[in-house]
């Protein structure tokens, strides 16, 4: 594989400057991040006078309906691809092959693989949208309200609306400037922070029914079946939350949710407090993330997947027992 | 009662500035705004060389003890009465003499009852905090870390971690600025926003449990007996953050939170969408409020309570049906 070439803010404006038709790749399993960065800059393309549209494997999901732009017509032939908050070619989902073909890349995670041709890469951003809101600006195009809307809502949604330690002074100015702009921040906030489903709550139940606590309370763990997610009819996007639940419990410094997939293996959420290296010990079962919040897979059953991410946990705490014991 | 000089921060700068001997008044049952900004405030003071301190009627909650600045040596004769925000003396508790005495208050609520010889009022501002970052730039004093970390902590309580429709682009650009000069936000944000006990786990899990669902979907109803409050060892003030949850749900117009009482009558807690007068529908039971938040109280039993409040939600809801049509 080629080597990518890094770029900043104003390369990647003037590469998009000189492309057209432009298809965008938001990664599978869509989250607000990657669609308010995709659309926004899709739009700020449009407004350029190219032809440009977003892909996503997955369906969007209703809470994110908004963020969609209307597609190009059907004649609309694709020639330049350019994956945004994509860290790795393979979270394309089907849209795996034209990430590979990716002129460029912008994104914000410390993992990226680097598998574009040229690739921005800001691991001090918040959020994909922080990054995206620089290249618009390389770019020279007004932030519209539809554009601020965008990418408030990805700079909201990955900063917990501006609670997480991602949340820098950068991204409060930005919030400031979108707001000014048109964002219709109040309407999204309570939309997607306050607003909760009936299907939700009901999960929620099953989920505190479930935790289990171990390593006197420094562990916390839950198991989401599928048999669970049918009781409740919720849809896999929606358990998305879940995983940060268990590492906000008071005492709580690793956090683990269990999602059983469709096809019978399990996916796991990592979150820590305290430095614990969350994407270290996933690490160990072929996953990757971020320091205090990454994720794995395992094949199961599912008493093997507690057991290994448990004794794994153990070493974890053990480590940082140590470290503060001997600071 | 003389009329209250209406200033601006740089005038309640120059008072302060010829001013010494000053005690700052926080309201009773203070929150993270209240304390935040009088103890910023006297930090400020401090820094000029005065002496200062910040009385309260009230014990300070556990989790905004970090606010408290030490107190003056036991000599400390106070000569100068400031609230910051107090809309109203009475809010001082056993304090209120020293309210009615204030030389200067310096509050964000609209509606101030104009009761100091100045007032400093700027009710667009998200938070008290908010107007005393203008007063202590007027002052010209250095944001340290440490007053820092307090006016954040009010700027960030009052707008529920910048989600509220009160966050405006000034208040997220002194947030950026305090960052910058040391606020530890996400430590700050952490302990305040996202730490949950096990035991408010617990009882949430009961309340979910316990959840009913009235015409269609459009009223939820919950019942916490003190059974309830038995079972997970929670204290009646951490329930308060309940009553909101009902008119979160999807679709809910009238959510209603029971409380059994000590005294084994009942508390009820109203909270509506779509413009449904919730303290309308407590006024027939003797209670009240605002418009989307009531309160009342019924002697029980519980099937009584429940029996009488659904009666009256669903009028409501004919009500609210009958306006709709008519648009």
């Amino acid at each position: 594989m080629a080597e990518t070439e890094r770029i900043d803010a104003a390369q990647a404006a003037a590469f998009l400057r000189g492309a057209d038709n432009i298809r965008l790749l938001a990664h599978a399993a869509p989250d607000g991040d990657t669609l308010g960065a995709n659309n926004a800059l899709c739009l700020a393309l449009r407004m350029l006078g190219k032809r440009a549209d977003v892909a996503c494997a997955d369906d969007i999901p209703p809470r994110y309906a908004f963020l969609a732009v209307p597609p190009e017509p059907a004649d609309f032939i694709p020639r330049v691809y350019v994956s945004v908050d994509v860290a790795d070619a393979k979270l394309l989902g089907e849209n795996e092959e034209m990430g590979r073909q990716a002129a460029l890349c912008v994104d914000h995670h410390p993992s990226n693989r680097l598998y574009a041709a040229r690739t921005l890469l800001d691991p001090e951003a918040s959020s994909a949208c922080e990054v995206v809101a620089d290249v618009i600006d390389e770019l020279g195009v007004e932030i519209t309200p539809d554009i601020a809307a965008r990418i408030y809502t990805g700079l909201a949604t990955d900063t917990g609306c501006f609670r997480f330690g991602n949340t820098g002074a950068k991204a409060l100015r930005l919030a400031a400037r979108l707001l000014e702009a048109g964002a219709p921040a109040a309407r999204i906030n309570k939309r997607l922070f306050d607003t909760v489903s009936r299907q939700r709550l009901a999960a929620e139940r099953l989920v505190l029914q479930g935790l289990e606590y171990y390593e006197d309370g420094r562990v916390a763990l839950v198991v989401l079946s599928q048999a669970m997610r049918k009781e409740t009819g919720i849809e896999e996007a929606d358990m998305e939350g879940f995983a940060s639940l268990t590492a906000r419990i008071e005492g709580v410094i690793i956090g683990v949710t269990v999602r059983e997939r469709d096809d019978g293996g399990y996916k796991l959420s990592l979150r820590t407090n305290g430095g614990v290296d969350a994407s270290a010990i996933c690490a160990r079962f072929g996953g990757g993330g971020h320091k205090a919040a990454a994720g794995c897979r395992m094949p199961g059953p599912v008493e093997d997947v507690r057991r290994a991410i448990l004794a794994a946990a153990r070493e974890a705490l053990e480590a940082y027992d140590r470290a503060a014991r001997s600071e």
